[in-house]
């Protein structure tokens, strides 16, 4: 059994480490897709980030029974014709629940306490203690989206005393969550958000989800934050909602188009703060994505249906 | 009975509040000091920040028997006078803790998550992922002091994840962390400590009591935060822990000399931030303080011996 991978920059010790652990498979680290291009014809299994598979890789990897993305993101998988051979997809869903959690609250902190007025002021060596101070503590937190990354958030929010709304399709009660709508209901609940966080994946059902009159339910203190995908509003909406201080600020991490050009007006709105889509980024990212590999194959080698996170083709998450 | 307060600025709802609540007693709301100067000699409670007393001011008011300090930090109150006169003092110990552990918890996201570099570069309109993000979450936080403060501190990095420990004289267990100490053997446990958040008050024992050898004990990518008082470490030890690199970065909110002096070379080390003494402000400070007194004043009509937060005019707190 091969399995090929053409995730960049494998550190030795996990390389040595899936040897040594699974001796029956052979396994072709790659640097990229390009290095690992003359190889996928055989591998059973390949390993990726998702955002280097088309159709004609697909088509030429005529052994493949098993994806593994090592990313949340599914947007740019070719899920027709994977669907079509029937192979087999899994992620690592959840993984950056505890990186993107602690940058939701460290940018709603960062809003709330005025860091960015704090730092330009110590560049200018000014001593003003009169910036307002807010807290985060015993607020509203309405989550869009209720998996790994928004409980991972609420379960913090919740530390910080905060109240937890959730929206998901369903509306299903989850950990962690106080209350939770389905998002027919979202009208209803965003009246009562001090932070609106956005943490969903593109799909047909999320893709400009979050209109004009959405912002203008939220109430004027509240801050927007999206961590999920760049495409759940619109660039025009946002700077609508900022300009018309249909809100008091937007946390972007992720955006319609990626990198933002360095001419976008959303870097000089001062109600908006941008990231370059750091928000899952870790240290601890490589080993915790193959830990979950591992954890997987081990279940594919024992034949056993119950391999974590599968992906089903049709939803694309 | 006859209170008077020399609190700036109080709401119009706080004074109608205890005019309604307490019928029998007398309020004299005066802006300032200076404003309350011709009424101390009639006052039996008087409300301060607890920097505006003197023993000039102690000798006038002669009826003096309580003084409700709207304040945690006592060190610019003549202990020694009121002593002499056995007057009772009363803080509002613990009503810095949430905003100050918000102000912890924020500063060490802001320095693990690179948010200076990141704002430059948004200023810039620079889309750069590099900056090397780290997890708060999963550290270990050793903790100067085990008070209120450091509680509220420890709870929440025990939400993060992180291993906790409280440093205190007595070395006593106390809620939210995994581990205690005495002073005594700070050595010990600075080794082990990724984040060290100082909140001490300024007493005898913690004046100066960080010296060089305690962050030559601290590992190299530790994070030293002070909120406590500036006289807890000298700028002199601060600057050669950062410029050595023993340690990998400061946080300060409290200095030797505040505010602290434009042309201080403190203001100019990359690895340090400084904050404008800013831990424990927040929009909730006053309504909360008195409260806190509102609470006392019940207590003290009622000639309960069991009022709030006594402080100890030996000890200083």
């Amino acid at each position: 059994m091969k399995v090929v991978s053409a995730i960049k920059r494998v550190p030795e010790s996990i390389k040595n480490h899936f040897d040594q652990q699974f001796k029956q498979v052979e396994f072709i680290f790659c640097h990229g897709i390009e290095e690992a291009e003359p190889y996928l014809s055989e591998a059973d299994i390949f390993v990726t980030y998702g955002e280097d598979l088309n159709p004609e890789r697909i088509e030429k990897a005529r052994q493949l029974k098993w994806i593994m993305v090592l990313s949340a993101g599914m947007d740019k998988m070719p899920f027709r014709e994977i669907h079509k051979r029937d192979i087999l997809v899994t992620n690592v869903r959840g993984i950056h629940a505890q990186p993107m959690a602690e940058y939701a609250i460290s940018m709603l902190l960062q809003v709330s306490r005025k860091a960015k007025t704090l730092i330009e002021q110590e560049n200018k060596h000014v001593w003003n203690r009169r910036p307002v101070m807010n807290e985060v503590s015993g607020r509203t937190m309405v989550l869009l989206g209720t998996g790994a990354i928004s409980q991972e958030t609420a379960r913090l929010a919740q530390a910080f005393r905060m109240k937890t709304i959730g929206v998901s399709r369903s509306g299903e009660n989850k950990d962690h969550f106080d209350e939770t709508y389905r998002v027919d209901q979202l009208n209803q609940v965003l009246p009562q958000a001090d932070f609106i966080v956005a943490a969903l994946p593109s799909t047909k059902e999320t893709q400009y989800l979050l209109k004009n009159e959405h912002f203008q339910a939220m109430p004027e203190h509240a801050v927007f934050l999206n961590m999920g995908r760049g495409d759940l509003v619109s660039t025009d909406v946002i700077m609508e909602a900022v300009k018309e201080r249909y809100i008091d600020h937007a946390v972007l991490d992720v955006f319609e188009e990626e990198p933002l050009p360095e001419d976008h007006p959303l870097w000089n709105e001062e109600n908006v703060t941008v990231t370059p889509h750091i928000s899952g980024i870790s240290p601890f990212y490589m080993p915790r994505a193959f830990d979950r590999f591992g954890e997987n194959l081990h279940l594919y080698l024992e034949g056993k249906e119950e391999m974590h996170n599968k992906i089903d083709p049709k939803r694309g998450y």
